[in-house]
């Protein structure tokens, strides 16, 4: 759903500071992602972003068969702050997981925290993916900031750790929860979700979570969510919830 | 997130009636599915459901090497009306559209109509894959159901030929809808959700959308989202109206 007032200006995100005048040179993937899937020319503009610097037009310079660097024009937007809600969840398998993180960053996650539950099944992930699924997923929505990636950890310390004054809350597939729009309207702008694997939480979980004063259970509905749709649908239902506190 | 309560038996879909002692075979893909990646033993329990007579628990029989039978025993849970919303959308890349079938399933709706726009860019889709999908993700999430798939259909012909009561709220891309979630509560339980192409609607389809009295325009917030986003966060947003209605 790209909107036919924007300029159709690829986006992508830098880790250089950005400043007019300014040149940088396009990592190897960058470059043939322009030269080889998009065939850009030489001069083409193209949208330049780093998380705290705002958006900047520049221009792409192709030199030699293979590299390309960027000359920085002018600011297009100025850095905005993006909150947004934190998403703890216990990974599942890698191409349903891209989807996964793709999702959330266009659905606004400011943090991203995998978390190792007893029926977690997946015991390693691969960070750097899932850090470059989040980049291109912010390049593409039109974002100014890509959501930091947490390393993995066990639901414990998570919980037991929680030192932030965000509310965890947590999608409790025994139907014990609040509906979730009814807890939504009632959270401070300031949250987290936490779903669990697929297998659902256990029972010594459960009971580590509900006793938590920040910690809320909330109920997605009346049938069994894959992990993931119960995070796209926690996640979409926050959303709305904040859509429609904007005025309108 | 499997309910522990639920008992944990594999759940297929049969297009035969279901009755006490009757016998069904096995489909090739369903023999094999059991036989080769379950690995279920002779005599397993199995739960079946044909959209029509409820759930049965039946006794897988094995023959031979590759085939597979269910012996029905009995009826496990009544059938149950499954009414939902209709999603209308602009098909995309065969594996985001298998993702986007399944999140639709889990998300309750009834019938899925791919409706061809200008911007469409698929020009053919393989309506078995789409049914196969349904079929499997009904399977995985409890309905008792599976959605209709309709015939590819262009836009004008499914907006022109609009001929039930049902509201039809269609995404624009352009931020001048109503916040959903705005829109939702006052919209009836039957409603049809429309979600156009990556490229947008073009503007003769805004405005063929926007004469329509059974039309409604909504804003699904200010990011730009990939479509199949747009399609799940409808219908998490309305799953999470209809759960705020229901009692708790």
């Amino acid at each position: 759903m790209q909107s036919d007032n924007d300029q159709a200006v690829t986006r992508l995100f830098v880790v250089e500071s950005l400043k007019a005048q300014k040149t940088l040179r396009a990592s190897a993937s960058q470059a043939h992602y322009l030269r080889h899937v998009l065939r850009v020319q030489d001069g083409s503009p193209i949208a330049l972003f780093n998380g705290t610097d705002g958006e900047w037009l520049a221009k792409v310079e192709t030199t030699g068969r293979v590299n390309c660097s960027f000359l920085l024009k002018q600011r297009r937007c100025p850095q905005a702050e993006e909150r947004g809600p934190w998403l703890l969840f216990a990974p599942i398998k890698q191409l349903r997981l891209d989807y996964l993180v793709q999702k959330a960053v266009e659905l606004g996650v400011e943090q991203i925290q995998p978390v190792r539950t007893r029926r977690t099944i997946v015991r390693e992930i691969n960070v750097v993916r899932l850090n470059a699924n989040a980049v291109e997923a912010a390049e593409q929505c039109g974002r100014l900031t890509v959501p930091k990636i947490c390393a993995y950890t066990d639901i414990a310390d998570v919980v037991d750790g929680w030192q932030t004054g965000r509310m965890l809350v947590w999608g409790d597939e025994t139907g014990r929860g609040e509906p979730a729009l009814h807890t939504f309207r009632k959270c401070d702008r300031d949250v987290a979700f936490l779903i669990g694997p697929e297998g659902g939480f256990e029972d010594s979980e459960r009971t580590l979570l509900r006793g938590k004063q920040f910690a809320r259970a909330i109920d997605l509905g009346p049938r069994v969510l894959r992990s993931d749709t119960a995070v796209i649908m926690a996640l979409a239902l926050w959303q709305g919830v904040l859509n429609d506190r904007s005025p309108t």
